[in-house]
């Protein structure tokens, strides 16, 4: 049994150093790929944080008083699960025949299968601006010491997202963060942008208004000091460490070497380096545990019953105003809610909640990658975080998203200004994608309500819902259509309507056009049933299988969206998935590309106004 | 007839600044919405640009002497438009019962309906990205020497986008762009991130290598100085002149205020406004005509014949390498085709382009939001510009590719290592939700190859193709199934086997699973029908259709992608749109979270693959 040392000397650091380096040669030349030498560049600075420096304990990753390690260079895995080797809590079997292994748990690139892994990474630029998340809730939520340590590679630093961390990092003054970059001058194909020159990483850096510190990320010395001067956060200002480092550094053959990246040896020469690096070890070491009591949360106490606002049937109310009154009404109940907007919360109504809880509300300002990756990392420490924006600026974080699932994250999006109902600001704000977007999310939940009763209570549902679940709300006012006790759930639908000739199917703004619609149908002696479809995934099969049955599998189904992806993909491939099905679809979209004009009149250019929706309904009820 | 002035004196271009106030109140009054306070604080150096610095021949906006001007704030519409009419090229009457009225061509957000807009902007953080792009064009292709002015907002410094740009333009020395920051103190809703602390932004943009000029944005002098002095681009670095102004400047009532962002005055207050500004005027200013020759394109050269690579059929190839290899052959035929990829060319074979012909790839690293935005650019300008990536990293960009749909551009995106089918890496590089991202964006064109021939064919069918194309290629070699001679379009398909039981869609690397599933199921007696779905929008409707005749409506639909708004979704939007059609559809998709594995592994666990395909078919097959 092999004894682990604590806080040790530099000399041992130095023989953890060389196993990192071994180990990441072993287990990716074992798996026959991954990135040895991007590991190797970072192992010195590894070895020294996991040492001395970082407090974790590793046998209770759930401890709140912990600190975090993120590896935004994903792609450095090699050296995460040659770490989890060296602290002892992944064994020497698992490294070499489990890493991106089917089935197995040390994957490509890091991700919260792993307990000691926060978020996912591997997409770049990600895991700082994740940090930046998780050192806001330690400094402002947790309340509690734990500092965040990052580690990035030189090439994800031409990703914006970068730059959007470091400044909500310098301008919420998380001192509690420390940006590591491993400046090892090499990218995938060749040179990176700015090579070698630390010096302008630097300048950009303390731009941003983060206290820099250069060093040679070889110097064992070096970097022992650096990481105590971060630990010092009497300046209030996050860390970036600017190490320059040599690739595939311990192993001659491909030192500096634009020819070996992301690319395993060949078993003789993993021999060869091996050798040079002085052979495998059976090194175990840990840093400091974190002080204090142990923890398992932070200052979030107990949730309350909810006092949801009430509204009156058929008083005009926007969702998004609804979005906003419900968060408020959730956050005072509940002091795990907090909430994040990307400088629209007065179009959001996000600033309901942040004028009743400023100090759970993060302004992002306008970077919505940045807002995304904030709230993955509040929702790593476990709270329960809405994001804000206008819908048509989510794209904007499609791949901060789309990582939120690999993450595992719980993530509550609302996009605000849906469709071309907005009006007179044109395209550029018309959210048109969104749902497209949405429900291709691994695992997402996509909400669209009409009226705001439902939209209160759909945002109840959210707090409660796992994964990435998004609510997407209408700029204008529209009637409320259901009084305070009527119940919402996801995957579940409201049909207003019973109706025999033909199914209406709308959501948010097209759903009152529907019910318009089926007034004028019925004046026509046409019976059509009318079905709110706020829950778009999980969808309501079996509402719409009965409304199939009901009206002879005639449906026109009608959204403010782009044809492709969004309501009626939803509701045609529900349709289709419990064997034989015979239909008859209209399906209106916002097929043009719109300009500007009022709501009313671009509806009705798209051919999504209640007119459009009784013509349609009337070309399949005259069919046999 | 109004005179119209040219390069008038600072006494001139004062009244100049006043109509351009005026003006952008009473467009905004009229219209009911609309940023006239946005719009006054950048009045000043906007009348001193038209009127003496920007170079442009406004009877003539496709001559390819002319500067460029783009709006990254474009909220400040009413001030575009103003300018407009103040070098006549709009009329009083338009700007005062156009601007954003259904129908007319003064949007909401400038847009490239109007001649004299390169691009749409209104999601904030691109113009300057694209600035870049179009300045990449002037400095390395035309070859001309117009200059690029970009005015930004100073909110949207806030997205990393921006430093994408100013990152880019410092590396390719654009000495030809000048941007120019509107440091108005406010946002939306409050005070911005930095506030006046134009200092902080000079650091900032010297720090990623930029020439900053600091001026009071109200002084016509140190505007013209500083105008002047960025037209002396002997120090081939971008310019970034941050102007510190007064949002609303020039109305007492509101100046400096944070409770009128984007809101119209109401009539009593544009009357006063008016008065105070000393009332309408109409003044005509134009700056000096560009030098030299008119002209009305770069150095583009025609285009030859295309010698595209050829495969013979059998052999296995990766259709990202044809992707290359075809984009070389493009490339040296046709002088205008230009390729850009983010720092992964060797793993999407873009290399092959830039090895051939290095003049015209760029480089863009990792920063796909600038990879998107500078092909945007280029186009301005009419080239044909291919920009490349990891399929799953697009997803940072969708933004600007959806805001390149509202700029009419032609953009052509290639995304490889498509699906599970990558293997070990895991799921953070694997594209399972591009096909609906790509799908959903306005008058896109969306092609996955299954083969290197149909590959080659379809990137020259995109050089041709206008709007947003997508071609998705896959990382691993599978076996050519066209010889040189077959023909591929956008909107076609192929049926590689007919049949009379089933009919299996696939596309990409689920094409030669649906083969080799015919094959099992032939020795079982069920016949299955093959479909090569290789363009997935516009989709072969009558192919789908006479598939469903002879099959009985009878499919399997395979793709490595999420289930939502991928080919799944085409195939049956696609059938239901002719009327009423009775289907029996098994989809078969990536339905959980990935990890690490072979392609193969991958592929029978998502139940992807020939067996699965065969069972589901063998499933319908037995049904009556």
């Amino acid at each position: 049994m092999t004894e682990t040392l604590t806080k040790p000397d530099l000399d041992t650091v130095a023989e953890v150093a060389a196993q990192l380096r071994v180990d990441s040669v072993r287990s990716s030349t074992s798996a026959g790929s991954g990135h040895p030498t991007s590991s190797m560049s970072a192992a010195d600075v590894l070895a020294v944080l996991i040492s001395r420096h970082l407090r974790y304990d590793w046998d209770n990753p759930d401890d709140a008083r912990n600190d975090h390690l993120v590896f935004s260079k994903g792609h450095a895995s090699p050296l995460v699960y040659s770490v989890f080797r060296a602290v002892g809590v992944v064994s020497e079997d698992e490294l070499l025949n489990g890493y991106r292994r089917f089935g197995e748990r040390l994957e490509g690139h890091p991700t919260p299968v792993l307990p000691w892994v926060d978020v996912a990474t591997g997409s770049l630029g990600q895991g700082l601006p994740d940090g930046v998340g998780i050192a806001l809730a330690g400094k402002y939520l947790d309340k509690l010491p734990y500092r965040v340590w990052v580690l990035c590679g030189d090439s994800e630093l031409a990703e914006g997202s970068i730059w959007e961390a470091l400044d909500k990092a310098s301008h919420y003054k998380l001192s509690n963060l420390v940006a590591i970059i491993d400046v090892n001058r090499l990218g995938q194909r060749g040179e990176t942008d700015l090579g070698w020159d630390t010096a302008a990483y630097a300048r950009r850096a303390e731009a941003f208004g983060a206290r820099v510190i250069r060093i040679d990320g070889h110097n064992l010395t070096a970097i022992d000091e650096a990481l105590s001067e971060a630990e010092d956060d009497s300046d209030e200002r996050p860390t970036v460490i600017i190490a320059k480092t040599v690739k595939g550094k311990g192993f001659s053959e491909v030192e500096d070497s634009p020819d070996w990246h992301g690319k395993p040896f060949p078993e003789d020469m993993a021999e060869r380096a091996i050798k040079e690096l002085g052979g495998t070890r059976d090194v175990r070491v840990r840093g400091p545990l974190p002080e204090g009591e142990a923890s398992d949360g932070g200052a979030r106490g107990q949730a309350g019953k909810v006092d949801l606002p009430q509204y009156e049937v058929g008083e005009k109310v926007a969702t998004r105003k609804a979005y906003g009154q419900a968060l408020a009404a959730l956050g005072a109940a509940n002091p795990a809610v907090v909430a994040l907007d990307a400088e629209v919360s007065n179009s959001t109504y996000a600033n309901e909640f942040a004028q009743e809880i400023p100090d759970r509300f993060f302004e992002m300002y306008i970077a919505e990658q940045q807002l995304v990756a904030a709230a993955t990392g509040i929702n790593v420490r476990g709270y329960t975080a809405f994001a804000s924006t206008f819908a048509a600026f989510l794209t904007r974080a499609h791949d901060f998203i789309r990582m939120g699932a690999v993450s595992r994250a719980d993530l509550r999006l609302v996009g605000s200004h849906a469709g071309i109902e907005i009006g007179a600001d044109g395209p550029s704000q018309m959210a048109l994608e969104d749902l497209a977007m949405m429900r291709s999310v691994h695992g997402s939940t996509v909400l669209y309500p009409s009226d705001a009763t439902s939209t209160a209570a759909l945002v109840e549902r959210m707090a409660e819902t796992r994964g990435i679940s998004y609510l997407r709300t209408t700029r204008g006012a529209y009637p409320v259509l259901y009084g305070p006790d009527e119940d919402f759930s996801v995957g579940g639908s409201k049909t207003l309507r019973e109706g025999s000739d033909v199914t209406l199917v709308g959501a948010g703004v097209t759903l009152h056009a529907c019910l318009d619609a089926a007034e004028q149908l019925g004046k026509d002696g046409i019976n059509a049933r009318v079905i709110d479809c706020y829950s778009i995934k999980p969808i309501d099969e079996a509402a719409l299988r009965s409304a199939a049955d009901a009206t002879g599998g005639k449906f026109v189904v009608v959204e403010d969206h782009h044809p492709e992806g969004g309501l009626g993909s939803a509701v045609v491939e529900s349709l289709l998935s419990g064997g034989r099905t015979s239909l008859e679809v209209e399906h209106l979209a916002v097929r043009g590309m719109p300009g500007s004009g009022t709501g009313a009149e671009l509806m009705a250019w798209a051919k999504i106004d209640a007119d459009a929706i009784a013509e349609a309904a009337r070309r399949l009820a005259d069919r046999a």
